[in-house]
């Protein structure tokens, strides 16, 4: 049993990446410039926008930061994605989800120029990931492609289960997964809250990637020998012995499963830190046109 | 066993439309333009070219067909689509694919302005059918849908195996499979070329979509009996008792398949209609706007 370590391989990836802007800057090229807007002073998503902005600076790149009080206008916020859509000195830039409910996220998202749009939200990046197209693809499968790939995960012609059918991790697993592509080529099935037989469906998986957001979801019992678990969970569970109070909890029973599975990713240290990364990796795609 | 009669649905549509359009015109309003493009002589895009605009004559629409030689250069095409684009008297139009090899397909599609893309080719019709939000879908899976709508086939929970993975019917087809909707609701597995156990997971089916393009591929022992079986297939075999010598064939052996299942559609007479009417749907939702 191999546990799939994201965050040796997040570390990884961005000294690659460290390296290829150092050598742009050495060509006397600027280095990559990655902006972020942070809307109001959610716990979750200040932690989020805080590693993204230390992400950047591990790689190289330059970062910004902007921030709206929870109030701000939905004109507001379109005017500030205007002026980075225009900004040639900006490469990428996202907008850190949730926002206030007064605001229309599906109109911001496609506000964004796609071709700063790193995140992979908007709709034509969307539509260019499903029809195999160049473009950007949300960070969270595309961390997980990457690690298949840098594990050496054989996916083709193996059935894998996509527990969920999220926008930004459901449904790009599933295409991605089933694209004419390495890694890729799989069988896939697509199981989500009204799917009534999740175990047995489970039981023929070769490779599970669970993204329900249901800590400890997926037991011994559905996992099938040799098969691959990749854990997209992360519920925040009470725990009187961490200071926080908390820690965080993947959608899969690690403990009893990890020893049946060929490769597992562990919570946290898995699929996480991927996530990050995959953003930087979009940021320097941005940055190179 | 039923019978899905895709021939008779689509002239009830057609029929809706055209008393939708008569009362548009007696209010005073101008009847839906549809415009499409086709490129050289190939006997395939002519007929359907011509399908389509006899049904644009069904439904009360206006048709306007531009013709272009082989040799049009891809600065022509994008020319006349930019016309099209900026023409307010045109709700939707088509660009008849396949384009010659001269041409870049894709570039052609991305030129298209997304609100009259009436094909749901475009990169960001694709993504907000995958999302979720309102925009064009692509004709052959909506029109699989509206039967399954129609004929009251039960989709929630159930079981749909899709075989193949195109960008025009099979992973569309998967997405709305299993969005949270009606039809929808699906645990959904995508098979392709390569799938090592297809039969198997036929055999799980409570619905198949057959678009492999592979004549007869679907026998009766991959059917479980009280399955839906939709045929999207349509390959010409040689039949010498025609007089054109040839006929079409489905995906799907239904003279073995047909008395296991619940419902089953026919080649011909069964998608094939419904993919012309989908194109007169989206149509007259272009001109609503």
């Amino acid at each position: 049993m191999t546990i799939i370590d994201g965050k040796k391989t997040a570390a990884e990836i961005k000294k690659e990446i460290a390296a290829e802007v150092n050598e742009i800057e050495n060509k006397g090229g600027r280095a990559p410039h990655l902006a972020a807007i942070l809307v109001g002073h959610d716990g979750g998503s200040e932690t989020y926008v805080a590693n993204k902005v230390k992400a950047c600076g591990e790689c190289g790149f330059r970062s910004s930061l902007i921030r709206f009080e929870d109030d701000v206008t939905e004109e507001r916020l379109l005017e500030e994605i205007k002026r980075l859509n225009e900004d040639d000195g900006v490469d990428g830039f996202i907008v850190q989800l949730p926002l206030p409910k007064h605001i229309d996220e599906q109109r911001v998202i496609r506000a964004i120029d796609p071709d700063k749009d790193v995140d992979g939200f908007h709709p034509v990046n969307v539509g260019k990931m499903s029809i195999g197209l160049p473009g950007f693809v949300s960070a969270t499968p595309a961390g997980i492609i990457e690690l298949l790939r840098r594990y050496g995960v054989e996916t083709k012609g193996k059935h894998a289960v996509v527990l969920g059918r999220s926008n930004i991790v459901g449904k790009p697993m599933a295409t991605l997964l089933m694209q004419k592509a390495n890694p890729g080529n799989c069988t896939v099935t697509v199981c989500h809250s009204a799917t009534p037989n999740i175990k047995e469906i489970c039981r023929e998986a070769d490779i599970i990637v669970a993204a329900l957001g249901v800590p400890g979801f997926v037991t011994e019992d559905m996992v099938r020998p040799g098969a691959t678990v990749i854990d997209v969970g992360t519920t925040r569970v009470p725990d009187a012995t961490r200071k926080s109070g908390w820690r965080l909890r993947g959608d899969v029973d690690f403990d009893n499963v990890a020893e049946k599975c060929a490769f597992i990713t562990p919570v946290p240290g898995g699929v996480g830190p991927m996530t990050i990364c995959s953003l930087m990796m979009n940021t320097l795609k941005a940055y190179k046109g």
